[in-house]
């Protein structure tokens, strides 16, 4: 799955994994105080961030990544009827 | 749609999309918590920050880009009649 | 207009637009809770910040420039009877 | 003990140590109101941070090493039924 | 007007002019909720902040300059009877 | 005395000096509002900080210094029955 | 005056002036509400910060000089009967 829409910067664009799809996969999420972690699929990556030295800093993700990423991270967006997530690739956890 | 007023530094002035169009392109926001993104057209870029290291740091959106960005980024002007955002390029969440 | 005094490091003063001529040059303000740009011109500019690494920082701005800054930024001073105010360049928007 | 999961940046996976083994190993966390640390074994590292001049930091830890960390440090995540912490190298203390 | 104590890194002291003097030079101080400037006279400089990158950065003031400050800037030393104001270049607005 | 455990990066393990031996070297700690410096014996030293340069800042600290650090400064552990202050070189104030 | 004590980094040692001495030097220090500064002699000096850069950055302060500082920066300790300030050299304002 990819996705014509370019983030900025460090941003990439995540399709979370559904909720049944989470189950078969074996991750469990404990029902503890502390912050639980979401699945989902990379759909779309930035070009990298620039550094104040002037070095465009290369993302680490790639376009069809599995990826564990914050419960709160990253803003909602819905295209075309499907269910988007777009945040920074530091709000990544790592890639499955 | 260009403007010929100029933007200093990282700054960019963003032309809002219309609510009517923004339902045609396909982009729903859900009703959720999470913050809204909105849409619009970049009218006019700045020439980009100078890092510390006195490198300038490239904007990387262009006149005439679609982008999406935080609902609450940015201040209003209006020019002419017209409503505008001006904001800072890292406020821009992606490229349509 | 120009003025003797000299801004330190990357400030610049500015001598705000008044009431009447804002209204001329098309710019209404809307009247939203978003803070309100205010509109001015340009009568001293600093030599520039000096970065960390040594660097000076030219500013980007000049003498007679119409610029568009925040509501509540800078210092009010009054020289010789007129109004003025002092900030730092990074507190202006954009030159008209 | 391994992980197929891969980190990102500077991001480790930490094996919690049980209970009990905790206590053969000689380790006793005091009674007092300072922060205690836990222990465990490294399972997964990530590739390195990527620094503002563009060096990539190398990690100082590796799979096997049994660490020291603080109490609240990390996200607990589960698979295959095993639960594991995922937290930033700064947040370890010391290799035993 | 000079002074044999010597500032250390990036600070310097003034002496702050004399309320009457004040009047005289034409700056009025409007009565706002803006913070006000004060006016005073630089009788030592310290000999400039070693930045991070190892470069020593000079100060852009010299003893003997009049400048505007904001009204809160600095500490208050009394020297011989005279009162003087220690504080950080960055304090100073402007050179008269 | 030395320790097998190795702190990463900046940080070091500290044996607290007891309570009797504290008084005989002479340093009585005043009973002021003031923070009240520790002393002890360092007892493992990490390899060092890597900066954002890359570089590595090598400890200025070495195994059986006899130190100050603030009261609330490290982690406590306790390893074969002895407690021990885990902290960041930056907490030790001197070395006696 | 000097301490066989070292201090870390950009630390120094202060020995604070007694109470009638700061009478004779000719400092008053006014009753106002800003910070008031305080008087001593520095017994002892680190080596220097090391920055980011790897860069040591050398301390300007050295043994015997009379310095002013803020009134609540540093640590106190005692050693052998007399009341030192431990503080970073930013702390002081200037030499006399």
């Amino acid at each position: 799955m990819s996705l014509s829409m370019k983030p900025l910067a460090d941003r990439v664009i995540i399709a979370p994994a559904a909720a049944e799809e989470k189950t078969k996969s074996g991750i469990i999420i404990p029902d503890t105080a502390k912050e639980k972690p979401q699945r989902g699929e990379v759909v779309a990556v930035g070009a990298g961030k620039v550094a104040d030295s002037g070095t465009l800093i290369q993302p680490q993700v790639k376009v069809g990544d599995q990826v564990l990423y914050g419960k709160y991270a990253g803003t909602e967006i819905t295209i075309d009827g499907t269910d988007y997530l777009i945040m920074k690739e530091s709000d990544i956890f790592a890639v499955l």
